[in-house]
């Protein structure tokens, strides 16, 4: 399936910081490294990932976006150069990889409502993705960034399948930042790594050898 | 790192099937589904992830391939077109997924060589990525074709690893057919899965928990 664009988002969303909550105003285009902020999530997430590489602690990678190859030119003495490619609808969440024997997969949001977290950031094919990845007991969850608050939190898919399921009866189409609050694991900004999310998954891998 | 093109590898790889040991001869361009003859490598494992994924039996996929992208033309009232980008070097290996409980991670290639599988197949960061993976408890493996001979095995990453720092200092630059035979699982191509390398897999856990 060839669609528009994956998830209806810009190529590279660069999040709106004017509603911040650091003191100090600074122009936009201005990046300060330290505790990720003026980092996409996905960059902070890819630096963290990054820092548990190289530390040994983790192998997580963000997936390539599909892309649909329909045309490609080879000049001679360079490069390959593709000339015409489309965006594919991918079939499974953004990252996953290898934690302490653990397979790890989730998928990384964010929002600038300041009480709930839309459903329409997520896919079903997502949710698919998810209940089949916990069926061969992968640890699966979501990072949600409220933006406009700058929080973060780490959620179990659990929450997400369970709202996903019951909006088809309710039509309640988003998580209140209570629930996800009260569910998930709050998740500060550091200095390398800027978003330190094996500890809260050290708590999901708890909770869910308990159950077992 | 922008490079030609991955492993220097056509796009999409037909392996030449003329030394195939079937007994009919059939035109080259007509695709027996059937047992995986007349499928490429990846088309004969992509086949077998799916039918997995059906049955609830494992979660694998084969990574999109890392493009470059560059410039994006936005018609109106259609989708967007990648107009310029380029093929990168991916980080890791080409599949990973989950399997009751373990993470799975490995490469596939195939020679038309009949008794050595060359190194030349693999590079650096496919041999980096497994050692990392498996420091983590991951089950790493390849599975190598030897398209002439109609022949697949599944094989420790283990063995490769070793053989590729071996090369260094003595030189060889291939895994002989018979030391695969004997370090690694033969499969024999059925009609769904294609090529049931789980059974293997099974095998690797087994040895892999032993040696704990």
């Amino acid at each position: 399936m060839i669609i528009n664009y994956p998830n209806g988002q810009p190529y590279q969303f660069q999040p709106d910081e004017s509603q911040s909550n650091t003191k100090q105003p600074r122009p936009r285009s201005q990046k300060v490294i330290f505790g990720g902020r003026g980092m996409t999530l996905e960059e902070t997430i890819n630096e963290s990932n990054d820092f548990y590489r190289q530390q040994g602690q983790a192998v997580i990678y963000k997936k390539p976006t599909p892309i649909q190859i329909v045309k490609v030119d080879y000049p001679q003495r360079s490069q390959a150069v593709i000339r015409e490619a489309y965006f594919r609808q991918a079939s499974t969440t953004d990252y996953n990889g290898v934690y302490q024997g653990y397979y790890l997969d989730f998928e990384a949001k964010e929002t600038t409502n300041k009480q709930s977290f839309p459903l329409k950031n997520f896919h079903q094919h997502q949710v698919d993705h998810f209940q089949r990845c916990l069926q061969q007991g992968g640890i699966c969850f979501t990072i949600m960034r409220f933006t406009s608050l700058n929080r973060y939190f780490v959620t179990p898919a659990s929450l997400l399948i369970q709202h996903w399921q019951q909006a088809q009866t309710t039509g309640r189409k988003s998580i209140s930042l209570t629930e996800i609050a009260a569910t998930g694991y709050e998740l500060r900004l550091h200095y390398r790594p800027s978003l330190d999310y094996l500890t809260a998954v050290d708590q999901l891998i708890q909770k869910t050898n308990l159950k077992k």
